[in-house]
């Protein structure tokens, strides 16, 4: 990447509402990949590092504030929203003369920072830098205007352009490159005499041109880079393209993706060698796959640490856990945070699993619900076993020795403890810690009743 | 929406087979977003509020017959399918001269009723009118033909058209509007000299144009408007269509949705502000989702009714139930019919409930079975529990009373009660109502067995 | 299809490595639905039948050999990767002069065996046949070079192409024809004088033009028909082609699919009529469907054979079962291998059933695990019933007969055998035979304790 520019002050535009979201949230908070819009453009803009990084504020503010209570930001209020030259205004009292301001916007979220640093690489100190792209359907942008020798002249907003105008498909994409001390006397000449009767950052173009500064282009890689978000369609087609760049760069790696326009990739996925996932499956937070892994179709999974040769089975959701090599899950299991499995554990069907330990080679494989416990390796545990970690108001832990055998359908009323090589019988309450390598149980004896009759229809 | 036009009369023509279908159902009830492509068309046509509302069936009449027998209609036969310009005859004794009819299809599902209107509004009632459209690939249809001062001289069937007609990339989509008196005499002067041997009602144009009676056309606003369904390709190509738009539609009204091409709606989907939708969701029937619901991926509602703030995890299958305000379900819970949860239930994960209400608070987290049933508030379910509701004939009610404690593994025998503040003891099977507020279980003595041996190999 | 030529042999040339796929297989065993692309190439190959059928490998030979053992393939080795005309000498030992060669590729799995035969056909025995095609992205791909009168003079690789070159958008697919005799003469006469340093079979061309050899080019119908793979991004573009012609062949035959898009076939479906299907379902290996079948969303179904009027719920995972007719599956059903339900069975939420028969009309609902049993017709099985079928090292069987009904909760402790017309009380654990038409059951007392005093918080 091209190295940072000098004297360089960043501007986020953030004050919006977001009318046409339809939404109690200020626009930059709603979401993208579940990172907020203006996550990303911070992040973008945190590449960069710039001398001061300015957030202007408006709608929302409160929220916002919560949000990025730790983004090292300087916060500027825009108490009444009063277009973007206003908006621009606001952070001026901050900056010196020798500074270039770059603006962006907290709705843009996908402006690549190469794209910014080669804006600023290419525009001379003295020039104002636009970032302009040729569309096949300039509806809606401001135009750029150019005169016979192709320099450009002025900016026109799309409400107030005549047929002419409108003709043009080179578009404004709002983000700007401005050398201060121009900007300020520029700022104060804007007027709002315009269709929205707001004063127009793009306004400051013509004042350019009208003092001799000359003004450079640039345009982005794609469309979507540049595309801001003003309602839910805007949103979806973001996050769609979004998922692509990043289901495609994984691809480049080597992951196997059967089907690359159904993985969603939401947080940071690290691959080891000739990974498979199948269809529909979410990656969130932090996912790491080892070597050879096999994620099946409709898998949920959410920070996760998954080691050499492991196959998770169609419809799991997995969250905050770690699975040895060689570990088979699924179908239908569901591991919650902290657990953790060794090498070779078997986790089946209609399982559950929370703030777990199990070792090596030990095996849930039907129904079954394990929570707060310490499970040792060689374990089986058979269907429909349950810990029963919580008494109404606490919880305790449960804890089996290596190679135990639970029989079905067996309650472990925790604290308790199975030592090494026990056997439960099926279906036993076991209330109290039972012996190794013998075989405790509970249970009734099995009675037939003589004269019985079965009930009749009501 | 424009009024509706005086002294209409609509005709749906129904009667085909639908051979590319290959199926053992009447064309026109194949199904698109879960009801049939006639009753698509029904519903437009009610829309539009004609004075008389027929329907042309032939193939699979009973069918028909029984599946729409109280949709508001005339039911005309056409015994034999001898084309569209037969099929028109048969309804010609029932109008009176001082009507126009409108021809609609049973197999063109997506029709608009605006469309209609506008071609009722657009055409002098003298006149005949004809929706056309221009598209890129006319393969297969009609050719509107028209002069060199381009009026409409005649339409020419695909099967009928010589090279030069076959150019012609203006076609017919079929639907007409006809004054009924010219119409009578027109329709006796068909012929079925052509390819395919049939009366084509198409041919009353030349008629019309031979007898200087104008012919208006308007285009529809997309070619999905007025496509026909003849295979299964393109039944999946309008459902497509049809789900993208009623995507669309709730999105523009602020729901958010991960992946519009991976939301299926078939019904009516009513939605509060900030309602969020993952992947691959499918909602049926009447789906109700209050303020600042998330419905995770993988789901299926079916007549759902969902207060805000309610939490809807990955791999839900509910049906006919009602969820309180802030409660949390999922993932992997099934709840069916009659299941009524108060505010702030949990329901987690391999659990199924029916017919049951839940009070406030009340939480069923795992791998369990609830029916028939009356949970009342703060009332704790463990893991396994099952509600004995059934005896092999008759079906029973268990009664759970507030702040009540369930151990894990209990079996309720129904009928019974667990009184209020009760605790059951894990592992027991209740088979008659317990006190309040004391500890009841059923459970045999925990002994261990000395000089056991595991079982070997065989 | 056309007929086989005479004196046909066939070459595919699998010795690449594929290294942009990061992978540690050889490239042609990755795989494209599940078969690896090599196995594509070779059942194209098969119904040609070729007079001989040869193997070139290299890369990865080890497992290439294991992978492909049965295959009825002459194996040649090309030890070292010296390009495409090193590759084909290696076979010109084995070959008679009076045979042609048709070189196949790897890595291009979707050539349909109709296009090679018509390039066989088409081609004069003393010419070469080159598959050509005119795309609008050439970039990569050798490009024909033809003289004035439209005769293919040479072909010229990317690498080695001017810009007048490149600009020529009728490229080689790399699938030739050639006659044994003169190639001969030709692979002696290749230099490696280019930008690869390789031996490209290519340059042929311009020898055959020197001696005044006809060349004639055929071209495919689809792009995709000659598309190789060389990283995962083309192998997920293949794959959804793929997907996209079986879907769309099932759709010509009468399948309704919900989603075109969102289905995928990774083996044999064969349907009966009116059969439907939602969307992300999964079928692998050999499906069959009898009519009327419904298949649910988020199904993975694998070798399974489903009777007439089956419906299977969402979310079930189905792998080599058979299911009977009127059956009732899911949702969140699990039939592991050795399955097989008679008519009128249903298997509800969350129950897994393996190497089990079911009779006709027996029901399993809910949340249940049912193993190596024989279970009859007409029999209920309650909710949370298991049956022990492991003791640690050995398997038992458990037989269930009709019209038996097993209450809630139960464990069936196998060997064991529930006789006709049996009740188990809920919560037994059944260790012993139980008689027919009788009531057994183990259960404890129920009792109260009174003074009980619930846990506090700790």
């Amino acid at each position: 990447m091209t190295t940072t520019p000098d004297s360089l002050a960043l501007v986020i535009l953030a004050a919006g509402q977001g009318k046409r979201m339809y939404s109690d949230l200020p626009k930059v908070l709603h979401q993208l990949a579940d990172k907020p819009l203006l996550q990303h453009v911070l992040e973008t803009a945190y590449q960069l590092q710039p001398q001061q990084l300015y957030l202007v504020y408006g709608h929302g503010g409160t929220q916002l504030k919560t949000a990025f209570a730790q983004a090292p930001v300087t916060w500027v209020e825009q108490a009444q929203q009063l277009g973007t030259g206003h908006a621009v205004a606001q952070v001026l009292p901050y900056l010196t003369n020798q500074q270039r301001l770059l603006v962006l916007y907290g709705d843009v979220p996908l402006i690549p920072a190469q794209t910014l640093l080669n804006l600023c690489e290419k525009t001379p100190p003295e020039q104002v830098g636009v970032l302009t792209m040729t569309v096949d359907n300039p509806h809606g942008y401001g135009r750029i205007v150019r005169d016979t020798s192709g320099k450009v002249c002025k900016i026109i907003e799309e409400k107030d352009a005549d047929e002419t105008i409108k003709a043009i498909r080179e578009i404004n994409t709002g983000i700007m490159l401005i050398p201060i001390n121009p900007l300020r006397k520029w700022l104060q000449q804007l007027t709002n005499h315009n269709a929205q009767g707001e004063y127009y950052l793009t306004d400051i173009i013509a004042l350019a041109v009208q003092e001799a500064v000359g003004i450079t282009t640039h345009a982005p890689a794609h469309e979507y880079d540049v595309l801001g978000v003003n309602d839910r369609l805007q949103l979806a087609t973001l996050e769609r393209y979004y998922q692509q760049q990043q289901v495609t760069q994984l691809m480049q790696q080597g992951l196997s993706v059967r089907d690359p326009a159904r993985l969603d990739i939401r947080g940071q996925v690290n691959i080891g060698r000739d990974v498979c996932v199948d269809i529909n499956v979410i990656f969130e937070g932090t996912v790491k796959l080892g070597n050879r892994v096999k994620i099946g179709a409709h898998c949920v999974l959410k920070d996760v640490d998954i080691a050499d040769d492991v196959e998770i089975r169609s419809h799991c959701v997995l969250e905050s856990c770690a699975i040895g090599a060689g570990s088979l899950i699924g179908p239908f299991a569901r591991l919650r945070p902290e657990t953790v499995l060794a090498e070779q554990v078997h986790i089946g069907n209609f399982v559950e699993v929370k703030k777990t330990t199990v070792g090596t080679g030990s095996k849930i494989n039907h129904l079954s619900y394990i929570g707060d416990s310490e499970i040792g390796a060689q374990v089986n545990i058979g269907a429909g076993t349950i810990t029963c970690n919580y008494d109404g108001v606490n919880k305790f832990k449960t804890v089996i020795e290596d190679n135990a055998f639970i029989g079905s359908d067996t309650q472990l009323v925790a604290p308790v403890r199975v030592a090494k090589g026990a056997t439960i019988g099926a279906g036993s309450t076991v209330v109290r810690d039972t012996p190794a390598d013998k075989l405790t149980l509970s249970r009734a004896q099995q009675v037939t009743i003589e004269h019985w009759q079965r009930p009749i229809k009501k």
